[in-house]
């Protein structure tokens, strides 16, 4: 967690608690997996942390995924469980994880995230103004939670969203690497590119890739031809690779947690000129969000410049309603580059940069890397070379 | 969908429009498959379907999504896009799917999803009363459905859980499948255990055969010796196989949109007699399960069956709070087989059943197997041995 800008932030928006309610915010806040809310998306997990103290924030959680919670040693904060599960507790036991294991389900704490909740906001010092994350509670509790503390609630995503937007050197780590993740399962399907081999055959090279690196597939866009042209193509098993054809990949994992979003794009055999030559002018609109991003521009700002330089480049008529965004625990993290985001750039943003060209009858064109803004400017985390990849 | 189980669970509802607004519940009433949904859990689709015309959805997803629809040729209903995507529309183009794809994205839509659904709702002949799915709509659109439409607005997840608990001939061939993928991926990991592999590395080869299956690795618990008593363990790369150890697989994925959820225990050599007594037991307890699950019986009493059947084969102090949960588009569909349901079983419902024992300083055994109810009984969908696995 970056708890000096969480600080400033909620210090700013005059919030005292901050509650967490999605599997993103309830880890950013506490380091907590919870196992069961990704599972079965209605599984009601919370951080409650006051912004005084966000070095201890309360967990509450179902007993039954608190094995979670030891095997997770540094999550940190008070655990409030709910809930029943039956776990005996046999012989003695040396290990620390399943020590830690047998004191969290010795009790049997019983009740509902609901209850949880209401007892730990009750529990607080009177009149603190709670923010609450309304993305990843059930709509009863929300509503349970503002009828009995009213106006000192208010919803609380979009706070966390500002704080998360600027990266500690710890997520950066695993932003990138999950993005070379990304570039090794690429160069791994182009290696399997032949005439014949259908997208879903090259799918499962790529997502086979991913997984040999110990991270989770979370998208495959890989498009042959014409089939470039939809953004979120699905492989198929029946459109095989041809020569000429150009391939688009636009992937993304999770590893430790943390997205990626990744494009190349490949062409077996000769590309044809208007290929070359509109891939070589998104090349430059990327090219050019890499001169320019830096800290104090705005977002907007970089849009526009992208934008230019693509059309200067070599696609006139190229319209685009955003040419990158923030990523993090969520793929799609603030801030977007995009017209109407005045924010501006920081050190420890980390943008997934793209400008993707999709034309009915053509196909597509798309180069995407992910970046982090430094002191002076930005660094591109992915490795690869950018080209278009022509395969012999 | 299960269109009459749809039209008696809403006219008994007295409901006359019904909003799915999940990623689960938009599939099941429209076929539609919301890629962005699933990439960014923020987007916001819905599917509003009359009860009077459930074949006639309006489908309201953001135009940049809609390439998903034109590769879905058998999604039903009315398209109502919103939002800005540019695609640019090139030369002739012959191929169908892009064709579609042509048709959708020559609109420019705007606006937001909430204008749009407040438009389709107030489209409604007078007095519509409403059923909106609370889980998958945006606190803030929730709160604005139910600001302008009042009391004719009500939560509606339950009703479509309901609807979902029974499932269609079609429904059961994708819940086999995915179970059978998961049947081949445990007998994958089998093969691959050996003294001295890594709970991550079998973890490895397991999912490496999933998505060689062509589905998706969902979760994949696979937990060594002692590390077994942890419901939800994550497989860990320090922890290596012993002879004599225990390894417990409790594993789903999801294949053609739906889940599965099945578990296996393996022993490296000589099960100790406490592994096998145990064992013994709660297969005894799904055996039990098998035989009592029939149309009309309550999921309470097959749950009384299955923890007398476990406690009287060799564990007395047997305890467990479920021994089995529907399965369907989500891995926890409804009726769940718990002491507080009094859900009657239906011909077409489709269960995991499983009696799972942890104990810490033993470990768990685990057997869970998919079954359908039919008119008669029940028929399990998994096909292989259900004994425990001795690995020479």
């Amino acid at each position: 967690m970056n708890r000096a800008r969480a600080e400033a932030v909620l210090r700013e928006a005059r919030v005292d608690v901050v509650v967490g309610t999605t599997y993103a915010n309830v880890f950013y806040l506490t380091g907590y997996v919870g196992f069961s809310q990704r599972l079965m998306p209605t599984t009601q997990v919370y951080a409650v942390a006051r912004a005084d103290r966000l070095d201890e924030p309360v967990l509450i959680a179902p007993i039954g995924d608190l094995d979670m919670h030891a095997q997770l040693p540094a999550a940190i904060g008070r655990l409030r469980p709910y809930g029943h599960f039956y776990v005996h507790l046999g012989e003695e036991e040396r290990d620390p994880e399943l020590l830690r294991y047998r004191e969290i389900v010795s009790s049997d704490p019983g009740g509902s995230a609901a209850q949880a909740l209401l007892d730990e906001l009750g529990a607080l010092p009177p009149a603190s103004r709670i923010a609450l994350d309304e993305r990843g509670i059930s709509a009863e509790v929300r509503d349970a939670v503002r009828a009995r503390f009213g106006e000192r609630v208010a919803d609380g995503a979009a706070l966390l969203d500002r704080v998360r937007m600027v990266k500690t050197p710890e997520e950066i780590r695993r932003l990138e690497a999950s993005a070379l993740v990304m570039e090794r399962s690429i160069a791994a399907a182009i290696a399997a590119a032949r005439e014949g081999v259908s997208e879903s055959e090259m799918a499962r090279v790529f997502d086979t890739s991913t997984i040999a690196s110990g991270s989770a597939p979370y998208f495959t866009v890989i498009a042959f031809g014409e089939r470039s042209a939809l953004p979120n193509a699905v492989p198929t098993t029946g459109r095989r690779l041809r020569r000429g054809d150009q391939i688009r990949f636009d992937v993304g994992c999770y590893t430790e947690m943390y997205g990626s979003d990744i494009s190349r794009t490949a062409v077996l055999g000769e590309p044809s000129p208007k290929v070359r030559a509109y891939y070589g002018a998104i090349l430059a609109g990327e090219e050019r969000m890499l001169e320019v991003m830096r800290p104090g521009i705005t977002a907007r700002d970089v849009f526009h410049e992208a934008m230019r330089a693509t059309q200067e480049a070599g696609i006139p008529h190229y319209e685009r309603h955003h040419v990158g965004h923030g990523v993090g625990l969520d793929v799609y993290d603030l801030p977007i580059i995009a017209p109407a985001s005045e924010a501006a750039l920081e050190p420890g943003m980390v943008f997934e940069i793209e400008t993707p060209y999709y034309e009915v009858g053509f196909g597509g064109v798309q180069v995407e890397d992910t970046v982090v803004i430094t002191d002076a400017g930005c660094r591109r985390l992915t490795r690869s070379a950018r080209e278009l990849v022509v395969i012999a």
